[in-house]
């Protein structure tokens, strides 16, 4: 299932247009065209709608926000939901801040979202509106594993359906969750947590399955973090001795350019419930 | 020719200021660098005329454009015009919006430029005032090659004529014209086109070779273009089974890095007429 | 030593804000994942105070700075002053124009800084408030060697007795000095020069050692840039025939990942007096 849809975004080469933090930028646009899609990234608030209407999908991330980046995410999220052009949202440290709690709570008051990404600290501050949380990592008590698994589902199934959106929560395990539909996937390894902004292109990739999926939100995410996983597998299996993270960096791109459906399918480790 | 154009940059070591959007900024930083250029990327109305006037070449690129960045593009390049600092235009993805459309219209209205670099899209759309363009990339209708070449050169002399600038469309083939002079360079790897931030790379490696071969517009796009097909290939034929597009992004900077003059002389492929 | 300041770095985890420019963003995020600190960007004036407040160590870095950031910048210092939470300064460019020159001022007039890192250039123009350097990069009259030494140490001493700091210089010799203390590192190449953000990156690991290391502001300086000087080496001679630059940057940030106590005693190399 997740190898054809691998296959259709190979096919399409959606355009997308991500609103992203400057940290990860490079890397989200190198992640896409990694995998044939096109990104456009463009935050000013007088070219995002228009930007957004001639994109086929739209990550909004809210990494180093600003005000006129929440403007112009607001303005590209109206224009896509006008024309059915789904949304991804990465709320990116929400917990650590009002500013960016009170961005999020108007962005999901005013926009559909079809897939919100998010680990277990970020997607419990969206449910309960706290912001406890600090950094933009998720808190030790929060990581997900097989301990708290069932409390992570707990809470990405309310945040599912309150929000009506996909949730996918990642961490050791994760989550994809949407209309009482769930999955868990257990691919990846540790190093991803030890560089900026894989949830920042995953949450891209997501948006860029989704484009060429429609109306594939839950199976979009699925197989976007599967993907995601399964690279980082192959990526971290190439490393040699004296390599770390920076040729971990390299590798997972390098993982992208080859991936086939066949091994996507062989080496994703995820079941359904 | 180029060769011992390659040399003067190198010997130069010229400073840039380089507007540049924040996707690319860190790339185009480094291979500025690899060259013996010295960079300096600021963007803030109230420094760039100072910063430009102490620099030997200016590139404005339009990637991720905002009001304040048009600001201090018109500010830097007010300046560099005034003390005849050579001013290289990426048009980045200008017929993706209306907002990029006015701010190019005015950026070539109020300065000269002795550079303009895109893509036949982009390049297109400046010419003709049109913003059908959907994205960054070049559409698949204006990819430069064998069979559309005329049509190219024709648009790229008609926009030199018109902004009285040396053109460098880029494409599988790539056409450098001024004043009825015309090149064509047949370096480079499709893979080019899978990494963000080439082009952004590319324009500014022009205002380099250009603020250290003062007045040679023409030569010193030739030069460019050509030193970045043949790091291009060189990157490309030193990938290993299993590596992609992350190994090649570092290949190509290390490619830079042992470049010489007489290996640039034999690997250029262009011609003149 | 230096070794048990690495060690407590690696076991405190610290989060760091760092309001960096997004040049070299990317990578001191990374290189802070890589030491095991948890960096968190962020430079909205509505947030930033807040997110400093709940951080252990701060770094204001004045590259691609905006009358925006600089609001930040005060606001996020001054709850950390207010919190007792290290503040490092990077005073990236500050002789290149009028706008940082100011900024710096009031910045030093209203913070205290707990380290202040920066070329010869920087530091010069910060102490004697002249900008009559150019670009970010030390000039060649600056370039801290065997030759300028002693006018390199009275600048430093001059500098953190007027600001009441520690002060690191960096260059092919490193002088660190805080209330007559002084020390000299010999570590590093001179490739680190070729890459932007290196210096960037550094500062951000000063306050992650300080952040590590309560009050002890010039061994933190002393431990940052024996540790970044020992990477740098290793990255080096691990380098083959035909790469440079790009695969540099990525044995940088392997190495870091590598470090170990004993061979960061062992391999550092300074002097006090």
């Amino acid at each position: 299932m997740i190898g054809s849809f691998w296959q259709n975004l190979k096919h399409k080469r959606p355009l997308i247009h991500v609103i992203n933090n400057y940290v990860s930028a490079t890397d989200t646009a190198n992640l896409l065209l990694a995998c044939g899609a096109r990104p456009i990234m463009a935050d000013a608030p007088e070219e995002a709608a228009e930007i957004s209407a001639s994109c086929d999908g739209l990550c909004i991330n809210l990494g180093t926000l600003s005000a006129s980046r929440l403007e112009a995410m607001l303005k590209a999220g109206q224009t896509a939901n006008t024309l059915d052009i789904p949304i991804v949202l990465d709320p990116v440290g929400v917990g650590a801040s009002t500013f960016r709690m009170e961005a999020a709570r108007k962005l999901l008051q005013n926009l559909n979202f079809s897939i919100i990404r998010g680990n277990a600290s970020e997607l419990r501050a969206l449910l309960h509106h706290t912001t406890e949380a600090v950094g933009v990592d998720v808190s030790a008590k929060d990581r997900l594993d097989q301990d708290n698994l069932t409390q992570g589902i707990e809470l990405a199934r309310e945040l599912s359906l309150k929000t009506s959106t996909t949730v996918l929560m990642t961490g050791a395990i994760d989550i994809i969750t949407s209309h009482g539909k769930t999955a868990l996937v257990r691919n990846g390894v540790p190093r991803m947590q030890m560089l900026t902004g894989i949830g920042c292109q995953l949450s891209a990739l997501c948006a860029a399955f989704l484009a060429s999926n429609p109306s594939e939100s839950w199976t979009s995410a699925l197989a976007a973090v599967s993907t995601m996983g399964v690279c980082a597998e192959q990526a971290e299996a190439m490393l040699k001795e004296q390599e770390g993270n920076g040729t971990f960096r390299t590798r997972l791109l390098d993982a992208f350019c080859q991936l086939n459906k066949e091994a996507l399918e062989k080496e994703a480790r995820y079941e359904i419930f």
